[in-house]
């Protein structure tokens, strides 16, 4: 949807999902480290509902785009022509992002399912949008096709990333990277709303000039700092909210073995390049 | 050929190979997760005669390419021209399919080819055809070049991902994914024929139309839908095929064994983060 | 800053961490081929105090661009118009190499932080900085244009590189050619302040010859042997001076252990492929 | 040199290593495969020669290109025009293999540089080749640089296969097909030679022709389907002559260890997708 809200909508989605993945992420990692028992049943239910919400968020896109006043309303062809291409565009992103939460869930749910499927279907929708977003934003006014193409190295770079998920399942590097690069694109979603439909009255920007392009180029890394420092923040309250209910039983265990677990870690890695 | 058939034909091949392996990769997932005996040599048997096959096709191809009556008949130059260059390099990418199958025989027969060479051939076979192709439909109708380039996107992701088996071979993950890519590969060369040659008298699509690009890329995202739903049903019977006939006899290792194998596999890659 | 010291500047950053590092790797290499033992705690300390000048540099830098007479002493947006923003791209490159700084001090402080996440920084830092100037050079005349983008070639073949390490930790070989391209990078920040802006009364350079753009990319490949023969150099005196510490003592257990180690090595990987 | 002499001469030492290589690569694979002994000393000598032989040819290209009648004879700047910067621009190309080559050889003759240094110096030196090529052929007839530029995806294919080398040393598939297209760069120079220059008084080409370039695509398949050929036939000659020298005493040991090899491996990768 070409409006303010069409942006922001989305946004908020991805920037919801984003928070709680840096929230979920680390808490895995911290429980991995700290004691091997306890994860797999509390987190299979997360995991779980995660999948279940990113379905209903996806089903809610997707409807929103078809039944919104001005949407297609399930009509693909009308006459001589194709209605609302966009808004299907749009509906056709959801569901695929659906299809991806229906195989976490399905992976989650049932043991036939080899693992890695759920990170390739993710890593696939993640890709059909960047696809169809490069489609997408030809013969716009040149700041809507940068500020929408700027998208695509978020997106390319998120299904690289997922990927390689496929073959180094859990590794909390590429899980941060993901996340990371998730809170950017809601906050990027935000901006472009902010640019391109200014609300609350806003004065509207120069789609033509130069200085507005630049500009927005370094917002863009100004956005990833945002991102990264969000993390960062999420990250560290999760430690110490994990170390501190720990304490009072007196059993430090967690943080504790991490330390050491870390220094065998160095020492591991240190004599990797031996072999 | 450029008609409706010289599409329809290469899509039928593709489509058939594509049915076959969403039905081989499953069976030899479940074989290998229940017992890890009886596979080779029943397994064996079926990789020669799917070679043979792919062999059979790439010949047919060819030869249809060649002796079709506006074909080149085996002449390359003729007075001061190329002869039918198109037809030629058709041929010349069913002559690497051709290759690849010979390649996947002789693994299958001899020992003294180091694994890994039988993807590699035909990592190298899909990429000749996106090769070619990319610099095949330069210079056409807006159309009609989208159209094919959109393939191009298949046929490099195809490349990209059987080059990585050499390493992981026997994934399981990529097998599905190459799989998936097959198929859509197969219905894509179907629409392909559809949209450039109309058969049955239906009406001719505007080649210059942005609208009708649009639909066309959002329609090969839905092309790669169905060929996840098909690879899905396929997969789906496979396992409940197997399961039951495991059942009778008693015997239910298969699928239980498979169970215990997923939750050790998930445990295992839970820990591997901490190399 | 769009001068000569404003590229000799970052250029001489480059090239003396470069040139430490070149040091530092070998020093590491050596070290852990020898004698397991004794490298962290000293280790370390190297490590801290490296992410502290690295820091030090990004401050310098950042502030530089912000304070110089013509910089935009923190002010973004003036009247309509957006201020300096040359210099603002630059402190947001700054900035991140300053995050990658940090984020390497936290990580050999703390042990909570996954290893990694330092090697991620630093390839989104480099990132960032082949980001901005990718979109930082248009629209510029065709020989500047060009020399700036030769940049291209090591920052992103740089971010590559040290994404790799994320996985592949300590690897000596990707250790090195980070340096080899950090010293480039440095080389050739002094090239391009050379040719755009020729000190001590210099001919300047005919911005639009195509010789000159032929030169500059041979240039460019001379720099990479310098870059390459420094760091030998340097790997051999650490190499030299390694092995005479150790001899007077008697033990020399270093490079006698090294010879073996790489003989072990050496029957290791050759049947590696076995696998 | 552009003449059919200066493209026959490159082509004639790519295609000299590449058979060489398709040859030795057979030999090392088939040995180790057999009996793990013998091999390390007879091998070193053979690659220390063969590292001789490339630094050799490297500086007998090296020296052609600049002492040839009409080359620069070492100068490079003259009056207020760069010297025949072509000249000096192959003569950088031939420099960087002769790195390579001395690295190589360095390698195999001191233990003290880390293993994989040389297949990172051979990728850089391919990389720049590649690089210079890039640069080298624009603002030619459309031809010559179509002809050029496939060039490229041998060098650049060959530089990312040979990467990969780093990390999977000793790699049987990827050393043949680093060979595989070593010996197409062979083949194409000379390709190049009689396109460009016709020699024997044949008739010139229609630099302007796209017929003419769609063939070239063609031919370019065709070639690399010979160098497959060639490999094919020397592994399979490797094959049998080693197999003969063993007949005779009795000990049939390499072929007959390499099956159930063979039989292992196959069962061992079937298994590896569980971890």
């Amino acid at each position: 949807m070409a409006n303010f809200q069409g942006h922001a909508l989305p946004g908020s989605f991805f920037l919801l999902i984003g928070l709680w993945w840096s929230v979920k992420y680390p808490i895995k990692y911290f429980h991995r480290k700290g004691k091997h028992s306890q994860l797999p049943h509390f987190y299979q239910c997360l995991e779980i509902t995660e999948a279940a919400v990113r379905i209903v968020f996806s089903v809610i896109g997707c409807l929103a785009e078809q039944f919104v006043p001005d949407g297609p309303h399930l009509h693909l062809y009308h006459g001589n022509d194709w209605v609302k291409l966009m808004n299907w565009q749009h509906s056709t992103m959801y569901l695929f992002f659906g299809v991806s939460g229906i195989v976490d869930m399905l992976t989650h749910l049932t043991s036939h399912i080899p693992l890695g499927v759920d990170r390739l279907a993710m890593a696939v929708s993640v890709f059909i949008e960047g696809f169809l977003f490069y489609y997408h934003v030809q013969n716009r006014p040149l700041l809507d096709q940068h500020i929408h193409s700027l998208l695509l190295y978020i997106v390319f770079g998120g299904a690289a990333s997922i990927s390689l998920e496929v073959i180094l399942r859990d590794n909390i590097v590429l899980e941060l990277f993901r996340t990371s690069l998730l809170i950017l694109q809601g906050t990027w979603f935000w901006q472009i709303g902010f640019v391109l439909f200014p609300p609350f009255g806003m004065a509207e920007w120069d789609q033509k000039s130069h200085e507005n392009i630049m500009f927005i180029t370094m917002c863009f890394c100004w956005h990833y700092l945002a991102a990264l420092c969000i993390m960062t923040i999420s990250y560290y309250l999760v430690y110490c909210s994990l170390s501190r209910i720990k304490r009072p039983g007196g059993e430090i265990i967690g943080i504790q073995k991490l330390k050491s677990d870390h220094t065998y870690q160095a020492a591991l890695l240190s004599g990797s390049d031996e072999e």
